[in-house]
């Protein structure tokens, strides 16, 4: 068997990329990262191209910061914004809207910069393809330095590593066996799959046990669940589902908020437009929801949109850390980045 | 009594944050700056946030270049264009256009950068809102780095700098009961009042005698008067309102040329725009109305529409001076971002 | 005589701006800056400033990462996209949507960095002032530091010199009377003619019989052909004109596919439009008129359009140079923006 050049360039497309033990490692060194206030321009010369198919504000400045934290420099791409749109599906005769194929363009691109970072949401098309992660699958095959995932249609791995270590530094390492809970909530728009995802397998990864607290048909994917099962087992947990949010509360450690799209969107957006916003409107996380936990601390991805997801009162109590899990997004990705380039601090 | 983080934390957010001789202090240094060409990274390592609510031209590259000659990072955010739209109302419910909170984004970009620039220009709809500032008040309320206001619906201070610097230069610091014009002129767009206000206070702070002319409606709100009189009165010399052009040119040091908004555009914009368009269409500074000065030198703070503003006679012959004082928004820019993080030179 | 500023300040606006002499010690230089790997920050503290009246993705990452290899910064300028737009007629009455005029921001930008690179299109609307490249002409007139062509209307002088290190590379230094194709190709869109004419040029300084291969009625200007005619007679080469492709790709050396308008587009676009699109959609570069030539590679400026210009197994083969020419891009601006910084690596 041979590798091909895509199975030798070092990574981080997936979180199945690194083992639990690799994983820690980065986080921990992030912490270190954090403490010493690291800025040092090791990266010197080396610049990033970061791809934006889609918004962004925490990932944006927290890769551009960091690096100019290690004296590197970037090159921010938005397709369609000053940039050809790019074609995607390979074969087509392209006489249509777009100017570029991809497949060029991160060929071109990886001639210029020493790692790429995309950001490529899902589209809301196809589960199928959104669960094998096709776009980025491509982008880390046409390129030829180490590519990023800056949040694809099924992961967004450099938040679940900001996520992690904001849990290890605010359980004091001991997040072992501790009750995790990502709760759904309501939201105007179908947002897609990739935060909850994540947080759920670095949960599990760092042997919390994990509940999925959602209406019923929000549910994530059967192949989503048996990820993070398998993640739980291997780390002396377990994942439970819990529809009713209040039982889900109970005595738990963390609480993270996040709404996403029932997977019926990629069906019929309308009857999920309608359970969303209607039938399960009364899943806004509040104060009186988080007197239920054990003192847990509430968690967010960001953006939030404030008393639809979680009401003012949560975000702005001393209970809430989301900011401090922005910051970290910084810390984690300077350590990946200086993995991805084979740096030292 | 206790102060806030926000008192304690230094910033640039109008140019009563500082007294005359902070300023003064602050552009004598700027001139040092130029004068030396300074260019040392004396700021690597650090990174500026840039969040600009509007467009801009010298803002923004004048503030990149600043970075780079100091060996700095910039980061632009331009909310609603590849980044969230902000919410800035406080309590209500986020089920609308905007994706963030202007609370989560000001504290999440103050964990990354070291520095926040914002420009905000008024929505000219509430001249109250505008006069009191709240969107950059609010701004400086949530942020825990060092703000400065890239113009603002009241202030423009990096650009008073600049002006003053300016003045400075071409009057040999003999700035003392120099005459100083701001004199307004026809435009097709409600501009806000931030220049003009921001001009006429920094003219008073050196000391010159200030004139507004100006048409009888288009007079400033008498809130920025009276500041505008207190500091005159603080520094020996005063400030006068002319309705003749003419009058208003004689024995001029400055023509600072700008249009705005009259207060009526907060109230009855059709009529504003008919007055401002039509009524006072014959107060473009001309080559004429130069020769009736004291052989003064134009500025305008750019852009400027030309024959409209100010005639192309004007703006190409050798007493217009706005590129000189466009350059030393640079200047002073670098002057004013090492006292806020504390380097010297 | 006297020289006015913009003649004594050096620029590379035009392919003529530097004779052949220069232009191969430019070529060679980044050959070897390419060999080294060159990153050091010989230009640190310097500033570029890049002005995009239209899309880019390879210009702008490559001279972004040009500055950064180098030590320097740079600033993105788009016209009307966050930035004033500009007019850019003299003399008229600015009361419509443009804010600024292009005087102005080229003469301040000028005081902000140390070198402007500016992308403006043909607009299509008059070929007269296109084959004077009058945008371009007009900016070098208003600036007062060095100038780079990132594409004008009638050239594309920075594509040109890595036309020419790839074709120094590919033909190991042999290029003297190797036969060099320009191959017109079907295209959706009506495209400016700089590339074309920029290609033609370069292959002639180089010495390389030049064969536009085109139907009739898509041949270039006579201006254009009498200046790629002039420099091959001065390198004992010669320019033909082919409009049968089959005959033109016979024993060539390098096939360089492009798209352009007719000509007819100045004046009857809907003509143009049926002839580009119908009439010649048969000049499509596929492997059987590639089997033609003696072994030659395939060279395209990109974006490219996958089965309309040219067809996937011809981008796929390894006789296609198109992302080594994309790469040589970083190091021939390395080479320009060292030559005109006067640095030395």
């Amino acid at each position: 068997m041979t590798q091909t050049i895509a199975e030798i360039i070092p990574r981080f497309a997936h979180l199945s990329d690194w083992d639990d033990a690799t994983l820690m490692d980065v986080i921990r060194h992030a912490r270190r990262l954090k403490k010493m206030q690291f800025r040092k321009p090791v990266a010197s010369g080396k610049m990033l191209g970061l791809i934006f198919f889609n918004p962004s504000l925490r990932t944006r400045i927290s890769f551009e910061t960091a690096a100019v934290h290690l004296g590197a420099g970037t090159s921010i791409i938005q397709p369609g914004q000053g940039v050809w749109s790019f074609e995607t599906q390979t074969g087509v005769i392209m006489d249509g809207d777009c100017a570029e194929h991809l497949k060029e363009a991160v060929q071109v691109i990886s001639r210029y910069v020493d790692v790429i970072g995309v950001r490529a949401f899902s589209a809301m098309q196809s589960l199928k393809e959104d669960l094998e992660d096709r776009l980025l699958q491509d982008i880390v095959r046409y390129a030829t330095v180490p590519v990023i995932n800056m949040e694809s249609a099924r992961e967004h791995p450099c938040q679940a590593l900001a996520d992690g270590l904001t849990m290890l530094e605010h359980l004091e390492e001991k997040t072992k066996n501790r009750k995790f809970v990502l709760s759904w909530a309501p939201h105007p728009k179908p947002l897609p799959m990739a935060v909850p995802n994540s947080a759920l397998e670095i949960a599990a990864r760092l042997g919390m046990n994990v509940t999925l607290a959602c209406p019923p048909k929000m549910t994530l994917p059967d192949a989503m669940l048996e990820n993070v099962r398998s993640h739980a087992s291997k780390n002396g947990s377990q994942l439970s589902i819990e529809h009713d949010q209040k039982e889900a509360f109970r005595d738990a450690d963390i609480i993270y908020g996040k709404s996403w799209a029932a997977p019926l969107a990629y069906n019929d957006p309308d009857a999920e437009s309608k359970l969303r916003t209607e039938t399960c409107s009364n899943w806004t996380i509040t104060r009186d929801l988080m007197s239920i936990t054990k003192n847990a601390a509430f968690m967010h991805c960001l953006p939030v949109r404030r008393n639809v997801v979680v009401s003012d009162d949560v975000l702005d109590g001393s209970d809430a850390i989301h900011v401090d899990q922005a910051e970290n997004r910084l810390h984690v990705q300077k350590a990946v980045l200086m993995k991805l380039m084979g740096l030292s601090s």
